[in-house]
């Protein structure tokens, strides 16, 4: 996608390193973080320099072929193998980073220029795989739409083109009329900062929402389709993905607003039954907290938001169940979210 | 209710001056703002420094018992007249302050000193609303309860007790085991801020949740009951409180969660038949976009937390049908969120 009006991709890798837009300066600052190392490269995910499904598995797959450079001659596959334990770690949702680290292992146990061959392969594979969930769900989307969205699920999230945006950025490029309300996403705002900077970007009207106005929007008949990204999609049908999806999911019911899912299929996990077995991260008081921003001359300050005495929860995300799902956009087409219709989409 | 081990109220009338808890300092500064005209009050309401229903009753009340003090013995009745106005325009979607203006402004309209009189009627009367709805919606609670509330429905948000925490202090105070989710309440955090505080100042136990992790927590069966407060309750029983209350009630129905409304019989509007015709206040971007607080050294910044070049709406309120009501916990019991219920709760 473009960003001053040049094609970028979120993550690169060059020469060994593993480059990517420094996320977490967003929407202040458009820079790039260069991971040297795979370890530099679990500190972005860790940190959420990187953040987003897509682009998590993507830059664990360049870790991954960074540590098969870096490993040593003589403890080859003890390193390699200590390696993806330490990319596995940094986040424990994210159904694409385990997908890309596996396979990038794969290839690495034979030799480490596979390991970075198949790394660049699945970076592309994103990329395209975010351009037919863009082609699918346009379909879906007539003139005059205006369409919800949570969190960030664009192409920051992803190689390019994104999930939940990319029908999005494909109807409006169609010169279809959309208008997007893009949800803030409390605590750390992606919907507001990213969500808001990329549609910005690519002239996409648009507005942000604090997030407790979703179903308000809905009441008055405002919203004519939701669409969502997903972490983690399993074998039933329910969806993990930012938190307060499942509570968009809950009022788009009531309202009965469609309310979509949109995911390639690197995103499902076949083993996983159902929604009450994906492990939910918890995440620290400060996101909470503290927020970051520039005062009106620029100047970067964290401050405190929230009564500094009170403790507090930080849940990452929660599970939508699948009944609440209209669809599922994935890059092999739109499907239902059930069993049967996600085991069929796997033995195309 | 206690800060620092004193009591104290959130409004008080001397000398013609009406003295308030300067809100949008709270948590990080507690001091005490004294308006010295009825314009002052006026602004106090209009910029926030007394929010929540029932304190700017009281603050209004007050206000226009300053108008009487401050009216020109030429054009008195003009003078009062104007003044009722002005104060009715400071919010637009509070009950309380219509209810409190009109009944001053009635007795002002004889002679001042009786309109000072029922302005310390109508904060006494708020005061002593709040501890009867304590009393009956304590009824509600058994020991171990989580409760969630959304936004400050607290004594800051009246002139003592509150309305949703009434019933959490009188349980706490009853030595019942009570523990409080505190959502958030974006974009100006009353709930993280002002809920958190009221809550640590009198040592009842709560955690802070992000307005997202609500729908989360009721799919974990960790929430056994909601109680929120309301700023309007019309014929029917739909009501009006701050934005994000709907989505709640929305999901606290689809999990099973008892939703309770806790509010005095003045924030009851027969006059007006349905939600749908109750006028719901659209605040500036600013507060969206914006966030004030003190940094590491406790020095304050205003920071934008969101891309500043995209546009954002800011409804204040939304409206709950009674559908999704289980009961309203009013000063003279509990009562159906229905219009017979509601008409013979102003018939006793």
């Amino acid at each position: 996608m473009k960003v001053n009006g040049k094609h970028v991709r979120t993550v690169r890798f060059e020469n060994g390193k593993c480059i990517m837009i420094e996320q977490n300066k967003l929407p202040f600052e458009f820079s790039w973080y260069v991971a040297e190392t795979y370890k530099d490269s679990c500190h972005a995910i860790k940190t959420m320099i990187v953040r987003g499904a897509g682009a998590i598995g993507a830059v664990g797959a360049y870790a991954m072929a960074q540590a098969a450079l870096e490993a040593p001659e003589g403890n080859y596959l003890e390193f390699i193998d200590a390696a993806k334990q330490t990319i596995n770690n940094t986040r424990p949702t994210a159904q694409n980073l385990f997908y890309a680290t596996e396979a990038v292992y794969q290839k690495a146990k034979k030799n480490r220029n596979d390991a970075v061959i198949e790394a660049e392969r699945i970076a592309d594979e994103n990329a395209e795989e975010g351009r037919l969930i863009g082609e699918f769900g346009n379909q879906l989307i007539q003139s005059g739409m205006r369409i919800e969205t949570h969190c960030n699920a664009g192409w920051l999230a992803f190689v390019d083109y994104g999930s939940a945006l990319a029908p999005i950025y494909a109807a409006h490029d169609a010169g279809k009329n959309v208008f997007v309300y893009a949800d803030e996403t409390r605590p750390r705002a992606q919907g507001g900062r990213l969500t808001a900077w990329e549609l910005h970007n690519h002239g996409v009207p648009h507005e942000i929402i604090p997030d407790n106005a979703g179903a308000y929007l809905m009441a008055q008949g405002n919203v004519d389709m939701m669409i969502v990204g997903a972490d983690r999609i399993v074998a039933n049908g329910d969806v993990a993905n930012k938190i307060g999806t499942l509570e968009k999911a809950i009022a788009a019911k009531y309202y009965g607003v469609p309310f979509y899912v949109a995911a390639p299929c690197s995103t499902f996990d076949l083993n996983t039954v159902s929604g009450q077995d994906i492990p939910i991260e918890q995440r620290g008081a400060e996101e909470v907290m503290q927020q970051t921003g520039p005062d009106h001359n620029g100047e970067m300050h964290s401050i405190t938001v929230n009564h500094p005495n009170s403790a507090c929860i930080n849940p990452a995300f929660d599970v939508t169940p699948a009944e609440l799902i209209q669809g599922i956009i994935t890059d092999k087409g739109i499907i239902q979210a059930n069993e049967i219709a996600i085991k069929k989409l796997f033995t195309l």
